[in-house]
Order: C-alpha cells, then structure tokens, then sequence
C-alpha cells in the first residue's frame, strides 16, 4: 500500500492498524491494543496518571513541528509529570484526531515518534492504547501512568525550611529555541537548531525523578510553564518561601547566553520565565545526598512566595487557555 | 463571580478550580487534582486503562447536547469500554478544550455531568484529574481505569463453540434517538426524548461486566460500534461464528418499533446496525448461570463470520474517520 495514501483512504481501523505495527511492546503490558482496554502491570496496589493535550496552533505549528517530533513530545511531557511525582513510567495511552486528509506516512511517524520517545527516555514504558479521530485540527491527547514501587508520591506539598532547591535538566533552551521559531529566520533556525530542538522534541531527565524520590526529596514538580511559576507553586502548596540565588542560575544562563546575544533576549528572563523545558524542581533536605544531575539552585525558607537573590520574583508563565 | 464569565476571563487556574469543585471526591483516590499527576488504588498489581474521545460536529452537535449531557456521555462511553474487560471502574481523568468564550457555567455544568455519571453508573468512581485548553472545538478526551479484583480480564477472543451469545442493556436506542433528532422535527423529538436521551445521555449496564465475569463470561465486548460489527469483532478475535436468532432480538425490536413506524424507519436495522448504546455483549458457556440483565440472543458455533438465522450479516457500523 503507498504511503500518500490518507486516513480517509484506509478508514480508522487500518489506519490504527498500521500506527499500532510501530509501536513498542513495553515490559508493563498485560493486554496491549486492540481490545475494549489495555491491562497494565504495576508493582503495588496503586498507580500514578496524568494527562495533558497539545493541539494545534494553540501548542504546535504543523510548519514547526514534523509529526515524528509530535508524538515525542506528547509522551515526554507526559512521562515528566508522572516522573515529578517520583514515579517509574509504565504505559501511556495516546488519543489523536487529524484531518481525513492526513496521509498515513504522517501517522506512521507520529507512532515512530511515540516509540522513540518511550525507549529513549524510559525503557520499558510504552503506549498500550488510543483512539484515531479525524478533525479540523490536530489534537493530541495523552494519558501516562506510573508505579511508586513501594514509596509515596512526592508532592508539591512537601517542602520544608531548611531544604535545599534543586534543579534536574536544562532551564530557558526551549523558551530560547521558541523565540528563535519566532523570528521565522532560517538562517537563526539552522544555527541554533540544537534549542529549536529542545522546544520541538524536548528529553526531559525523566529517571531523575526516581533517583530524586531516592534521594529523599520533600517535594518535586515538572517544570513545564516555567520556574517562576512552578516554584511558586510548590511555595503555595507548601505554605514556604523559596530563595533562588542568581549566582546558582548563572550556569543556567551561560548556557543560553549565545542566543540571548543574538536575538537581543535576556538570559535570565529565559531560565526564570521561559516554560517547556520540563525538567524537575525538587526539594530535599539539607543533608541528603542529592542525584549528581540535581544542580543546587536556591533554598527554603519560613514565608511565602519566591525570591531571586531576596527580591520577589513575579509569576510569569503560561495559561493554556489565555495564551 | 458571575456565571457569564467565559474561560478566558477566568483563566486556566480558575475555571479548572471552579469545575473540579464540583467533582465527587472518589474511593479509589490516593491523591487527586491539583499535583502533577493523581493516584488511584488497584486492588491488585494491575489496571485496566481504555481512552476514547469525542469531537464536536464529529461525535455531537452542540445545539443537540448540553454540557451536562457531554460529560455524563464521556463518562459513560469509556467506564462501558473497561466494563467489557470484567473490571470494576476506578477513576478517570478528562482533557477538556473549548473557545475561549465559553461561559464557566458550561464548564461547571459539564462537571455536574461527569459526576452523575460516576454516581449513578458506577458509585466510586471518580474523575482524579485532567487538563483544560482552548480550542476552536469543543474536544473532550478521556481515558478511564479499573481493577480486575484478581481476576483475569475477559478479552474478544475467548469465545467457545458450544457458548451462549447474550446481551445486557438496550439495542437500537440510541440509532433510533439519533434518527428522530436529525428529523429536526421539535414535535418528534419531544414525543420520543426518552429515545433522544438514550443517545445524548447513555446509561449502560457498568456493573454488568463484574457479573458477567463472575459468571464465567468467555469473551465480551463493548457495543459501541453496531452489533453487527461488535460481534464480528468477537468472532473475528475468537476464530469462531456467531449465530444470532431473530426470534430473540424481537423484544428488542418491540422496544423501538414504535419511533421506527413514526420514521419509516426498520427496527431490526437499528437493532442490528445501530451504534452508541454502549450494551455489553458477552459470551457464556451453555451451563453457566446468566446474570439475569443478560439475555440471550444467539449461540457460538465453529466457523467464521456473524448470521442471523443462518444468513451472514454485513458488518455496517460506524468508522469514527470515515464517518
């Protein structure tokens, strides 16, 4: 059968059919697709889920965007919340509508990118089920779950005063790759490609959310709107104040700082304000042993809110309804 | 705050505060909205995990449904899809996108809507987390789970030659709702609204699947699609022939025949071809004690292919991409 062959062509049942063949098996799977649900293994008597959806124009450009860089970033984002609850990933499900006109190739990469994303960020996990639809636009929906083996899940609520504040992944790359997109200048596309890819595709440090959990932390959230807002988040729910220290983020910044240059951007407006790069904030008591990828980043303290060398930093982020 | 506030007024935050206030809270929930992930409790050291999604213009109209209906309808949609494993339901969790226009009343109203379908279909249940984004289109994805209690899950595929073929729930209900609605005739759909509502609002037989497979139920399925074309799915998974009897579908006729002579309409074709009641149809070895919702309606002999009284059936339902 040709690949320009669209979904309408082949009707949702071959179209699912051959999206499923490139899938991978996963090590969780009792019951995989096809029949009215999936069976997952899950080491204790609980599970951990989330779910998030990406659609287009409002989350991604189909002209930015291959759909082999779609279904990556669908299960990463996803895998990054089940990970901040210091969870091993398991199975996903994923829900996709595309126009009748899609062709079937594109399904084909968006599944070769779900598979990839599963092998290279967690080994193990795969996607167990989903639903094809056609529509308008593009949407994509996903389901993750996790196991605790055995520990409890780290919240949001858990920091303490006296924890330290840790990072784990990068901070401002994808905010500086979606402003480089935004200059539609192919030029700066191609020269900073490996950003424009952290905002495309990210690989967010997914087994570092149970080496976290290992390690003791208090609290942990995926930052995916940006550290500002995410760790004014863990502050409320904590009932803490947290202290960014500008020396500690330096790093961070010197990190963009090439791209800050050429688009007249501000390094540190990136790293504190920039979202999408999922990686995770964590706290952990002060004389626990933090995961050598855990960069220290700041403290807890008695109060509320968050601060940035004792200044009140504001809660600059995204609302995926007011854009 | 004033109900005419729309989502973009409100914000993310908000509105998905305001609307998960109006969830119940769940048996099965560990840790509910409001951290990056929930956790749900499974008996044993497995779930059972269905997603399925609904469109507006594709799988509703929205001058056809309220808010409310939407959300009992997806509820109710996909606890059917883990009922046909033999599982118990446990939790769900809902993406929700609308345009920004819309009034949070709407939102709450869908949330009322998610939460009489837990309760009335399947106490315990609960919605334990989910995702609001703006959209043009309305889009409402959700994926739900349960426990197999430490049973094995009751696939399509394990129909015997020698078993019963039965049905709990109705069939040709929700055609026949859908057929009167698109007669756009108000006197019409006030005269049959409790066919109009087994469209809109479908209410399955949830607990059906627990009792089917303490029955010893060999195989089941989901009617979402057509009994024509469910059953063939069983046949097809099973490598068995399903021989269905008109003499025990006429009760089942007799219950639509009426809106069917107001159409011209046939009842058997509803009955037969008709989708979205969201029944449950099982198979059961010819000894076994039927839970007394299921009737039977055929048997399972060697061969291929599904018949009624002895004449194959064409497999006609409905391709959620072709349409």
């Amino acid at each position: 059968m040709s690949n320009e062959q669209t979904i309408a062509d082949l009707g949702e049942i071959e179209a699912l059919r051959r999206t499923v063949g490139r899938l991978n098996p996963g090590d969780f799977t009792l019951v995989g697709s096809g029949d009215d649900a999936a069976v997952v293994a899950t080491t204790d008597n609980s599970f951990v889920v989330t779910t998030d959806t990406m659609i287009e124009d409002h989350d991604f450009r189909l002209d930015w965007s291959t759909f082999f860089a779609l279904g990556y970033k669908a299960v990463a984002t996803n895998l990054s919340d089940v990970a901040a609850m210091g969870a091993k990933p398991t199975a996903l499900v994923v829900s996709l509508a595309v126009p009748k006109s899609t062709r079937i190739a594109s399904l084909e990469e968006f599944a070769y990118g779900l598979r990839a994303a599963c092998e290279q960020l967690s080994p193990g996990v795969a996607v167990v089920g989903g639903d094809l639809a056609s529509s308008e636009k593009v949407f994509i929906s996903v389901t993750a779950h996790g196991q605790l083996e055995g520990r409890a899940p780290v919240l949001r609520s858990g920091a303490k005063a006296g924890d330290l504040v840790a990072v784990a992944g990068l901070l401002g790359h994808a905010a500086a790759g979606l402003d480089i997109l935004r200059t539609d200048r192919e030029d700066r596309i191609m020269a900073y490609d490996s950003f424009v890819e952290k905002q495309l595709q990210p690989k967010p440090p997914i087994a570092s959310g149970v080496s976290a959990a290992l390690a003791g932390a208090t609290s942990m959230i995926d930052i995916s709107d940006a550290l500002s807002l995410d760790a004014a988040r863990v502050a409320k729910a904590s009932e803490v104040a947290i202290h960014l220290s500008r020396k500690d983020l330096d790093g961070f910044c010197a990190m963009v700082e090439e791209p800050a240059l050429a688009l007249g951007a501000v390094a540190i407006d990136w790293v504190l304000h920039g979202g999408e790069d999922h990686s995770l904030l964590a706290t952990f008591p002060a004389d626990a042993k933090l995961p050598r990828e855990f960069k220290v980043i700041g403290k807890v303290t008695e109060g509320s809110g968050v601060f940035l060398d004792g200044e009140p930093i504001p809660a600059n982020g995204w609302d995926s309804v007011v854009g």
